[in-house]
C-alpha cells in the first residue's frame, strides 16, 4: 500500500524515539474524531513521533483503552472539555478557551508542545492560532499552504482559503511565506513563484494581480517566475502559487471536485462493454495510483504561514492514515527549521 | 467519431438550406486561420446552414479554390482587409474597422448576416461587438459564456473572462442572461442558478460574492439555488453558474490544464507495465471519449451574452469540426430566439 506520507515531497526524514519534539494532536475536531484521531497518533507514535493528545480525558482514555496497545502507548494526553464543531463560527474561539483547538495553540504557547495539528474547523484553527500565537513581524495576514500534485511532485497554493478579500501586500508575503516553506522543508532551493492570473503578461487579471505583479517583481529575495493561468497548476512550472483565499479556495475544491468526477466517469466507461471491464479490470491498479494522487485527504496537514508558531490544519475528513501523515509532516518542518527560516525572509524583505 | 456539435445539449436542430440565417464567420483571426475557418464552414454550410467568410477575398478565394468543390460551394466572402492577431491590444479594434473581426460585427449590424461568430481574440471580439452592436438595455457589462461537462451533459459558466473585476450588479445580470440563454436555446425550463462561492452558506464567501448573494435571492424570474463550490462544478447540481470573469477565467483554464495532466497521467501509468498495457489497449476507446469530452476546443462558440445581437466567440485553436460546430451553436441560437427570450427576460428584472 502507498501510504499519504510516501506521496509527499521531501518527507522521508524518519522520526526517532526521545528526539522528536511534541506534536499537540487536536483529537476531537474533525468528522471522525477522535477514532481517527486515536489510530493515527498510534501509528506516528509507531514511527517514532511524539504525540500530546488534545481533547476529553475520559472519553481519550476510553478510545485508548479499547486499542491493544493503546494504554501501553506512551500516549499523553491534555484534557480540553470543549470542542469547535463544523457548524461553529471561527470567531467562537474566542470565548471557548477550553476548546481542544485553543488549548492545542496554548500548550504551543507555554512551551509543553512544539506544534499543533488539527484536523477540525479550519476557520477556528486559523482564528485560534492567531488569538493564541500572534502574528509574525512583517505579516498582515497568515495564509493557509495546500499541495497541488503535479507531474512528479506537489506545488505549494497559497492561500487556500483564510483571507477572501485580499490587498496586493498580503500576496507579497504569501510570496515570502511560501517561498521559505517549500524551501526549508520541501528542500526546494530558490523556488519559481507564479502569481496565479487569467494571462502571461502581467497587464493581464483584476486590479489586484496587476497591483500585486508589480510588487512581486520588485521583492528582493523571491524568485518571481510571473503570472500562471489555470492550466498550469498542475504542469509544475512553478514551486508556489500565490492568490487571494477565494480563488485559492475555489481553485483546490475544483481540482478536488474534478480528479473524483473524472475518474467517476472513467468508471462508468470501464463498465459499458465487455472489452472496456476487461481493461478496467487490467488496468485498475495503475489508474487507482492516479486517483489516490490527486485525493486532497491523502495530504495530511496544511501550515498555517505568517503565524509565531507551528500550527498546521488537517482536512475535516482525515482517516488515520492522514493523521499520522498530518504528525508527519509537522514534525519534518520543525526538523527543518522553518519558523526561523521564515523570519530570515521576512527580516531581509524589510 | 462522435464530432464535438453531437456532444452539445440540445443541438439537434438540423438546419436547412435556405431557410437559415446567415452567419458571418471572421475567417481570418485564430491560430488554425484561415484554412480551419473554410473546412469549418465547407463543412457546416454541407449540413445546410448559409455561411458568409469574411477576411481577405484574395486570400480566402485562393484557399477555397484549392479544395475540390470550394468554388462550387456557394460560400459567399465578404472582404476585410485587416485582421486582430493574438498580440493585439482588444482596443486596437476602434481604429482597426476593416478587421476582420470589426467587418463581421458591421455585416450584423447592417443586416447582411443574422449572427457573427470569431475564432480570434475573445477580448477583441468582445470589443468589437460593444462597439458596433452596443449593449441590451438593462445590461452593464456583457459577459462570455462557456460551457463546462457535467455527468450527463453541460452546465453554463459565465463570465468566461470579459470582467475581470466585477460588481454585484453584474452577477445578477449574468444570472439573468445566462438563464434566458440556457432555456431558450439549450431547451431547459427553469434553469438552476448557482453562485460560485466558497461555502454554501450566503455569509460564506468574498466581499463580491455576499453582496451578489443577497441581490440574487432578490431577482425575480430566476431560479436562484444559492451558493456552489468547486467541487460541484462538475456535478451538475445547477444549470447557470455565475461568478466573476477572473475566477471563471481561472476555473476554466484549470478544469482543461487538470482534464489534460490527468490523462496524460493515465497514459503513462497505462504504459508502466504488461498488464496495464493491455488493460489501456482493452479500455482506450471509452477513456478517449472521456478525455474527448472534457475537451473545451470541441466545444463550438460561447455565445456573448448582453450584446444587442448575436455575437460568438470560438476556441482560437479551433479546427474545422470546431468551427463547424461554432456555426451550428450560432444557427441554433438564432432559430431558439434567444435575443428576444433575452430581452424579456431583462425586461421583466426591471
Amino acid at each position: 500500500m502507498v501510504s499519504a506520507a510516501d506521496n509527499e515531497p521531501q518527507l522521508t526524514i524518519k522520526a526517532h524515539q526521545g528526539e522528536n519534539p511534541t506534536i499537540a494532536l487536536d483529537a476531537m475536531g474533525g468528522e471522525a474524531m477522535p477514532a481517527a484521531a486515536i489510530d493515527g497518533a498510534l501509528r506516528a507514535t509507531a514511527a517514532g513521533a511524539k504525540v500530546l493528545l488534545v481533547g476529553d480525558e475520559k472519553v481519550l482514555r476510553a478510545e485508548l483503552a479499547k486499542r491493544s496497545g493503546g494504554a501501553g502507548s506512551g500516549l499523553e494526553i491534555a484534557h480540553a472539555g470543549d470542542v469547535i464543531s463544523m457548524d461553529d463560527h471561527a470567531a467562537d474561539v474566542r470565548r471557548r478557551r477550553d476548546s481542544s483547538v485553543m488549548v492545542s495553540m496554548q500548550l504551543v504557547k507555554d512551551g509543553r508542545a512544539a506544534a499543533a495539528v488539527s484536523l477540525g474547523h479550519s476557520g477556528a484553527t486559523m482564528a485560534a492560532a492567531l488569538l493564541v500565537l500572534g502574528r509574525l513581524k512583517g505579516v498582515e495576514r497568515p495564509a493557509i499552504l495546500a499541495n497541488v500534485p503535479t507531474g512528479d511532485g506537489f506545488a505549494a497554493l497559497l492561500d487556500a482559503g483564510a483571507n477572501t478579500d485580499a490587498k496586493p501586500s498580503y500576496l507579497q508575503q504569501f510570496a515570502v511565506l511560501g517561498s521559505a516553506f517549500v524551501a526549508s522543508v520541501w528542500g526546494r532551493q530558490n523556488p519559481k513563484v507564479g502569481l496565479m492570473s487569467i494571462g502571461e503578461e502581467p497587464h493581464k487579471g483584476n486590479e489586484l494581480t496587476r497591483a500585486a505583479h508589480e510588487l512581486l517583481a520588485a521583492t528582493p529575495g523571491i524568485n518571481f517566475h510571473g503570472n500562471i493561468e489555470g492550466r498550469d497548476v498542475f504542469t509544475g512550472v512553478v514551486d508556489v502559487i500565490v492568490t487571494d483565499g477565494f480563488t485559492g479556495n475555489v481553485i483546490l475544491k475544483l481540482a478536488e471536485g474534478e480528479a473524483r468526477a473524472l475518474f467517476s466517469w472513467v468508471r462508468q466507461a470501464l463498465q459499458s462493454d465487455l472489452r472496456s471491464r476487461l481493461g478496467g479490470l487490467l488496468a485498475g491498479p495503475a489508474l487507482r495510483r492516479i486517483a489516490q494522487r490527486v485525493d486532497p485527504a491523502e495530504y495530511g496537514a496544511q501550515p498555517l504561514l505568517g503565524i509565531d508558531g507551528y500550527a498546521f490544519i488537517g482536512h475535516g475528513s482525515a482517516d488515520a492514515v492522514a493523521v499520522a501523515s498530518a504528525i508527519r509532516t509537522a514534525t519534518t518542518a520543525l526538523q527543518a527549521h522553518a519558523l526561523e527560516r521564515t523570519k530570515e525572509a521576512l527580516a531581509a524583505v524589510g
